[in-house]
């Protein structure tokens, strides 16, 4: 703080990011303040060797480390963490020293698709956590504490207004005395504001954890992510306790007629989060304290029960949300188990069946910067479907229920462990091969494996095209069980819970009620843009069903189009990798904006051709056989 | 809403406030839209004829009414509530028209003294309300309901960013639909933000109301204004129900170490807010949902306290406050029973001791933009007092206790109906002539009772310069009493709770200890500045002591100094004062920020000249006659 400290000019390149340091500034940390995100992966204690950067011009004061070549070091490269600027320096990071190299690695790895990821941007999570070393306050210099710290971070980085909660003022006084005014301070970055949300003793930047949620009408999916690493470290799912106030969100809607109903309603999707949350601090072994942010990610009905907000206008003509952007809520007050400072930050959504879920996938997969016009569907209760590219996207709802995520099927459940996700069965004799997700006895079966076994019946000719069971095959798995005709694929011993796991004929029509709901859906949103199947140059397909989801069996059911193989790409849960990005920058997060502006919004539930549409597809793959000519279909009677 | 609409300039001489409306737009409407206050004393219907202006060029379509005489309506002069916009207008308010006129003459009333009055502001209340006549969504135009209310407010007025609460987003799609979108929304103007925190369905603007606080150590004192009329319509006084802690700021600092203790004193200012909301509700017969914002000025320590802040702090070396602006807080997280919509905003502090009721005292009384030397002293616990002008202000506090406020003294009370506020001794032979707040029995003595009493005594020698009892006179009222010496002010059969009503030598001593820090406190501070008490030019004087403060007497004490009268002025609560114009407006709010950063601090606990002075001044008048010489002691023995 004394004045005679001379001052150096950093650049970091390739950005040209520029800052003034003291004499003596760690590099690392002149980073950090600078917003240049350099992968640090232990924490800035010069183990790991990840923060290496070329030294262009000027001098710093650095060891020849053991993570450093000879050579290396000749040729300029330093440690970040242990470098000290000692004039004005021009800094390069190399690519492999990039914080968002580390996270795109990752991220690549889960899509496992480079090409189906949002790209230009930075890291720079919403929270940063910054270490301030203040000068103690004196008589000659009692300023009040707030001023203190506002004064030293105006110091080490212009700021032009920093705002802070009462929460963290409640905090100050003790926290900065702990340890004699060496503290971590939490910034929360939105927009143009920069707002300090909290105060810890000593250095706690390694510390700084956000929760994404997908809200779905009947999963919650969440993911436990490392802001100060980039990666994520924890997930669960969990069914949405709503599910007890009706299947679908028009029983939600009607439920929150009555009195208390919103209430209810938002209290079971906050005690979904908790549990989840619970599930995720205990797997990673993370303290709740260390949690700084959460980004939900969810259809608009879904959104509105989770603020409160009266879905009631949503789905009576002429629909009409109360909002599309939320403003930043504090998480605790919506019954949110973490601290204070957490603020809840939800995906914009476009109109009221069309939400935030579907504009992160879009977002999260960056088929809005790309050429290719792209067909996106995101097979789940609600049937969002996207149509378009970098120049237009076209947007429209097609009710699915839940049959894909194991929902009113009288065996289903989510994608977790004991869910039989695939069935193969070598002829229409043979005994079913099941592939349970963690490897124990079969609980029941999810999406994909819903898929499979359809598409197995029906190859094999155990179900007609009308999804009818073809008793007369004489399988001994086949069999009239109370709800009429099923298909056992687990007998009681084999099974997980000692009862016999099955697949009726009603299951069936549910699921060819669902599959013809999301053709008709697409199928009517290429045409009002007058485009035919055709012309869709790609596929790209997000859901949650375990690994993987089987393209072919998709489309032998006429779920999916019958288009060439190539042009299809599953990227798992779409909605979820986009708020991981989100949370990740704030890049990604105004790019969530200018995606939910740029979507026009079909409505399906007055549209005529619509309904003709799912007519015709109520049929396995369809009515109309040119439509799927690939699809075989097996020895019918 | 059509774009067929045409639009016209209007100009408001004689700032030259400009905005655009669309023709026929209500002249009123157009005034309050451009922040233009014209005083509708009404609330716009036409009746009262205040809001006439006059057309200096363009046409407006407007009636003559009997408001508005033959010639000056042949003058130009108009009715602006019924007035339309014809074409582009610049339209001239006359001082008579203008709110800040009506303020202004309210405050000179209160204040008696047109010259102690801040100048130089606009009447523009952090609170405005809006009335909005919306198009309905359509399935043409289903934006959601919080984009089409701003988009509708972007039309009539453009505001960069406004920003709208949670809680607002609650209550939109309901109240929007109650009256077909005809709303008023309550927009909180804060620094350069604008945001929506309220809405009620139809026209609702002249129901707009703000509470003021001054949160004493001793006594609390709140006033209800009302901000559509620009006036206190109600007000209430209370003791501090933190006195039950402590009588003095140390010792409730000192009850906050204990467990639970910080937690108990925020509920006890805050139940006593509750109970001053209640009774201000009561006589006003004002709905609690009418109340939109709070202003709060207290010394440090009571903000401290009422936010939960840490007080420890402040009370040690070198004595630091966590903060001195602090953030807008919404007023029911701290228990304060109003809407959730309502924030409360604290004037600005300087120092531990030095806090936002002696900064609105200073901005109220505008004693920063004038040129004479002024000493302003706030004669209540805490004795704060300022020294200066326009160019510098030094301050200090010395801590008084609650003599003045009537505590600490055995039959004291607050300023209200049954307190003694004045007593007349016509000779040491003679019975008292008691003045009685309220006109009824008296039931005890508040400050100018004791001031006044203590001068009588000392006059006709009942008292000695060492404040004892000059038993030999053998007066009847003097009698030793529980507590050793005392006058009887009234016997029981007199009282209005049948009990004697008494001051004990215990209770002078206790005044002179106060009067003696406070004379020892603006003695220093002149001092320090190089200055003598002959050099002051003014003294200006806050309290509360009902009607007013005898200056000849509180100068006999010892309590003022010995100047010529004429410099003297008595301004009531002048901590009130000036929140009730930082309620008004801005303008002043933002002068307060401004006289908070001007102030120079000066410690005195720690200063030799304070401890020497203060036992100088421990006599009546003082040791050195030569002080005083207009005061005359009577009779002594």
């Amino acid at each position: 703080m004394t004045e005679q400290t001379k001052k150096y000019k950093v650049v970091f390149m390739p950005d040209g990011i520029e800052t003034i340091v003291a004499e003596g500034t760690n590099l690392l940390d002149a980073a950090i303040a600078a917003e240049v995100h350099i992968n640090a992966g232990c924490g800035g204690t010069g183990a790991c060797g990840t923060c290496s950067v070329l030294i262009k011009t000027g001098l710093v004061d650095s060891p020849k480390t053991t993570s450093i070549s000879n050579s290396d070091y000749q040729n300029g490269l330093r440690q970040a963490c242990k470098s000290r600027v000692m004039s004005d320096v021009v800094v390069e990071i190399p690519a492999s020293s990039r914080l968002e190299t580390a996270v795109l690695k990752k991220e690549i790895q889960n899509s496992h698709n480079d090409d189906l990821l949002c790209s230009g941007w930075h890291f720079s999570p919403p929270i940063e956590k910054r270490l301030l070393e203040i000068s103690p306050p004196s008589l000659q210099d009692n300023t009040n504490d707030m001023a203190r710290l506002l004064r030293h971070m105006d110091d080490s980085q212009t700021h032009p207004e920093i705002k802070a909660d009462l929460h963290f003022a409640k905090k100050l006084a003790a926290t900065a005395r702990h340890d004699n005014w060496r503290v971590t301070a939490t910034l929360l970055k939105f927009d143009e504001h920069t707002r300090i949300i909290n105060i810890e003793s000593g250095d706690m930047r390694t510390t700084n954890y956000a929760l994404v949620f997908d809200i779905g009408t009947t999963a919650v999916r969440g993911q436990l992510l490392d802001l100060s690493q980039g990666q994520a470290i924890a997930q669960a799912t969990e069914y949405n306790k709503q599910i007890s106030f009706g299947a679908d969100v028009i029983a939600r809607i009607t439920q929150c007629g009555r009195p208390g109903g919103l209430e209810k309603l938002q209290k079971a999707v906050v005690d979904t989060l908790n549990t989840l949350i619970e599930q995720m601090l205990a797997s990673s072994k993370v303290a709740r304290s260390g949690i700084n942010h959460i980004v939900v990610t969810a259809n608009t009905v879904m959104v509105h029960l989770l603020l409160a907000l009266d879905p009631q206008f949503l789905r009576t003509s002429p629909y009409v949300p109360t909002l599309s952007s939320t403003p930043l809520v504090k998480a605790y007050t919506l019954g949110i188990e973490v601290e204070e400072h957490v603020r809840l930050y939800c995906v914009p959504s476009v109109a009221s069946y069309i939400g935030g879920d579907i504009v992160s996938g879009i977002v999260g997969s960056g088929i809005h910067q790309r050429q290719p016009l792209t067909l996106y569907i995101d097979i789940g209760t609600n049937g969002e479907i996207v149509f378009g590219n970098s120049e237009w996207l076209m947007t429209a709802a097609a009710s699915a229920g839940p049959t894909f995520e194991g929902g009113g099927i009288q065996c289903g459940m989510l994608a977790t462990n004991g869910a039989i996700e695939d069935i193969h069965l070598e002829n229409d004799k043979t005994e079913p091969v099941l592939k349970v997700i963690g490897g124990d006895p079969p609980l029941g079966i999810c999406g994909s494996g819903i898929i499979n076994l359809a598409a197995s019946l029906l190859k094999h000719g155990l179900i007609t095209q009308a999804g009818r069971f073809n008793m007369e095959n004489g399988h001994h798995r086949l069999r009239i069980g109370e709800n009429g005709a099923e298909y056992v694929l687990a007998f009681d011993a084999q099974s997980g819970n000692g009862k016999d796991i099955v697949f009726s004929e009603i299951d069936m029509l549910n699921l060819i009620r669902s599959k013809a709901a999301l053709y008709a859906g697409y199928h009517t949103l290429v045409s009002s843009v007058d485009k035919k199947m055709t012309d869709i140059e790609q596929v790209v397909i997000s859901g949650t069903f375990g690994n993987h989801l089987n393209i072919e069996n998709a489309i032998a059911i006429g779920l999916l189009p019958d288009l060439p193989r190539h042009k299809f790409s599953f990227i798992g849960n779409g909605a979820l990798l986009g708020a991981r990005l989100i949370a990740f920058s704030n890049d990604v997060r105004n790019q969530s904006s200018i995606v939910a502006s740029m979507m026009t919004s079909l409505e399906l539930s007055e549209n005529a051709d619509f309904m003709s549409s799912y007519t015709a597809a109520m049929f396995l793959p369809h009515t109309e056989a040119a439509l799927f000519p690939s699809v075989k279909i097996g020895n019918l009677p």
